[in-house]
């Protein structure tokens, strides 16, 4: 039975009455004296199997198909090949298809996960978990999510990169950062593609994008953060100032939640019960400094010591933005020098502001971006400013000394994006496998 | 001036004599007594700029701008607002543009590389390599490749995976391994997403695809191997043999040569003198074994003492497959369990073989791809044959015991497809930033 000639659950809808080949696992078995039902899912969907025994009623004979489904457990992926009839009153599709044949190409344990484990529970057995229909469509919008934003770069002229994982430097700071014993010496995971993407403009490359994993060594348990995670980043040369930045960023969200929002929309409404919102261009954009005054005006004092919001006042920023300006999305402007990396270019006429910005969206942050300083005397001022020796950004420096156009661009959380667009509780639970200081099985 | 206002050099031939503004990095300078040229490059070629000095003749006026010109070092980048005319008698494209006014982005320090640098001096500065015109192609051919094969999977229904790089346990062999310090343990670096994209199969995806770095602490120095590489992979459910595997692959593949070709194949020709040819299907199918006779007869006889080929091996049976078939492709299949992981299904009727296969690309292996065994008992029978203790490997099996679908797929690199494509004589050549034992920067 080549792969070609299963016909997806999915697919059984359009499908004429007649024979017919299914491939899944055994969500349910109803074992009844007379008939037998299966509920058989796959990655498309869930079909009712029926088999009226013959091992029943006045005369009864071997029926080795009614002793192969009363032996199957749940979980079990079988293959079957059937009849297909189209029947209105079967509430599942109003489909079924009667067996005519059976395999079991593998049988199952019972499942140590049930409705109502633990989030951790669930994640020991994530391949499991992830065969909920929730799960599934899940990682399609993904797909789909990815796919519709690497369309629109190829489609507007940008290069894919791959930048290394593995660096002789830190990227970002020398904190929460995995070390790696290499050969003679150590290297250093990368914390972010931030150098190297650089180094794209640097190399004339004029736009580029690249999706990979990025690592910190980050002891903390929060909804919000992962050891290792999918960072979404671009890089575009020629910027005048972050807004070049921001209208990139935002149109490529609007192209990919549009393209999530066709393929997925129903499912997703159906399924998570949440209706996809293709965001109108432009996004809102708002000082930091304005946004904190918005909110303090509503109740709420950011508390901290520095300049910074925090989860909360971004929370409350974004429910100011939804309720006055109908907008899921929200950039939060111009952030203080002080807490923003020496690399991130400072206003020509106030060095404690940045053209930089971060991204909220429905309550939380999933992205910051920025021009970058691209003049090397001023980028080693800046270094110097938060304490860093130029030396130990060496390498860093070496792209600015033969060239660099004016840049920037922006590094963005996949995950948070994800669950904050299916408003689910947590990234563990949109990570194919998530990664965490007690978490790094299965 | 805002980033959409620059015309991309490859855009003046369409436009119209007038005002324009172009950016990029400067190529050459002439600087003669009356007029001066600058070639400017950019991601998309390059273009004559002329100034006609007013500080030289019978009546010198100061010119700002020429001494601008006259100072500028090549690899500078300038963005320059002038007039475009096209004229053909100017050589580089039968246009050029006349200087209105300049500015300087960044100076640029002498370049330390040329063309006749050493591939590790130009490695060393791996960013001014890449300004040349052909990796700047490489990397629009990398683009286009992957987006053609992503398209094709997302088409016919794959859903993407990012699997994790941070594993518990090794996923392919115990040696040549990456250790990192993980909080109170020790993590490895995955060396193939084998495990936990065949993880998405025990999850009922069905088909799965992922294009992310893997890594070996391979202590090799061949054209051929990386510390740090990029893999393709993909993997799916209910085949019956390696044979939809290599249907999916070449289908796949064809694809994604079609795309290139169309889109670059003009550029490819011009600058590395190839021409691309999209794959006919079916790829030529020969057993290893009788792989082997046939380089024997053409007289190499392989120098292994195990039943594998080598890589002279494989360049002879390419070069007997283009000669006799016409095909830069050949599928090597059915490789003997003795040389392949205890993961490969074996032959129903020979357990001394394998449902496997190595793809051949203009003379180098590219990719392995197999039929994986499912059944768990079998699966436990062969990791003991190859020595392994079934509890090494028990974060594996655990994933088989819940129920599985019979599944296969492949890894393939993509440094090596990209060489062999454009006939490079190194994966160093073509990978973004090269990762070796003794290369970690920049």
């Amino acid at each position: 039975m080549p792969v070609t000639s299963r016909t997806l659950v999915a697919d059984l809808a359009a499908a004429i009455d007649g024979p017919v080949s299914v491939a899944g696992w055994v969500d349910t078995v109803r074992d009844q004296k007379k008939v037998q039902f299966v509920v058989l899912r796959d990655e498309s969907g869930a079909v009712q199997l029926v088999h009226p025994r013959t091992d029943a009623g006045e005369d009864p004979q071997p029926d080795p198909i009614a002793d192969a489904i009363s032996a199957l457990t749940a979980g079990t992926f079988i293959r079957v090949e059937g009849d297909l009839k189209h029947d209105e009153r079967v509430k599942l599709g109003g489909l079924e298809v009667k067996v005519g044949r059976l395999d079991v190409a593998a049988a199952a344990l019972d499942s140590p996960i049930a409705e109502d484990s633990s989030i951790d529970k669930r994640l020991d057995y994530r391949w499991l978990d992830l065969r909920r229909p929730e799960m599934n469509l899940l990682f399609r919008v993904q797909t789909t999510l990815l796919h519709a934003m690497r369309t629109w770069w190829v489609d507007n002229g940008y290069i894919e990169i791959h930048t290394p994982k593995l660096m002789a430097s830190p990227s970002e700071s020398r904190a929460e950062l995995f070390q790696v014993p290499y050969f003679e010496t150590t290297a250093y995971l990368a914390q972010s593609p931030q150098h190297f993407k650089q180094m794209g403009q640097a190399a004339g490359f004029g736009k580029v994008f690249e999706i990979g994993p990025a690592f910190r060594a980050d002891p903390s348990f929060t909804s919000r953060h992962a050891t290792e995670f999918v960072s979404v980043d671009a890089e575009i040369s020629w910027v005048d100032s972050h807004e070049d930045v921001m209208a990139m960023h935002e149109q490529l969200l609007a192209a990919a939640f549009a393209a999530v929002k066709e393929k997925h929309g129903a499912e997703i409404e159906a399924l998570f019960g949440v209706e996809v919102t293709v965001p109108s261009l432009p996004f809102p954009r708002i000082p930091l400094a304005e946004a904190k005054e918005i909110v303090a005006a509503r109740g709420y004092t950011v508390p901290r010591h520095d300049a910074d919001m925090d989860p909360e006042g971004e929370r409350r920023i974004s429910e100011y933005v939804k309720e006055q300006l109908g907008h899921e999305f929200v950039f939060l402007t111009d952030y203080a020098s002080s807490i923003r990396p020496y690399y991130h270019r400072r206003h020509d006429d106030d060095a404690g502001l940045t053209n930089s910005y971060d991204l909220i969206f429905n309550g939380a942050e999933i992205s910051t971006g920025a021009q970058r300083e691209h003049r090397i005397d001023v980028l080693v001022a800046q270094a110097q400013d938060k304490g860093l020796n130029p030396d130990e950004i060496g390498e860093y420096l070496e792209f600015f000394k033969y060239g660099v156009p004016p840049h920037g661009g922006f590094g963005m959380g996949l995950a948070r994006v994800l669950m904050l667009l299916l408003h689910l509780p947590s990234i563990r639970e949109v990570i194919y496998l998530f990664r965490g200081p007690n978490r790094l099985e299965p």
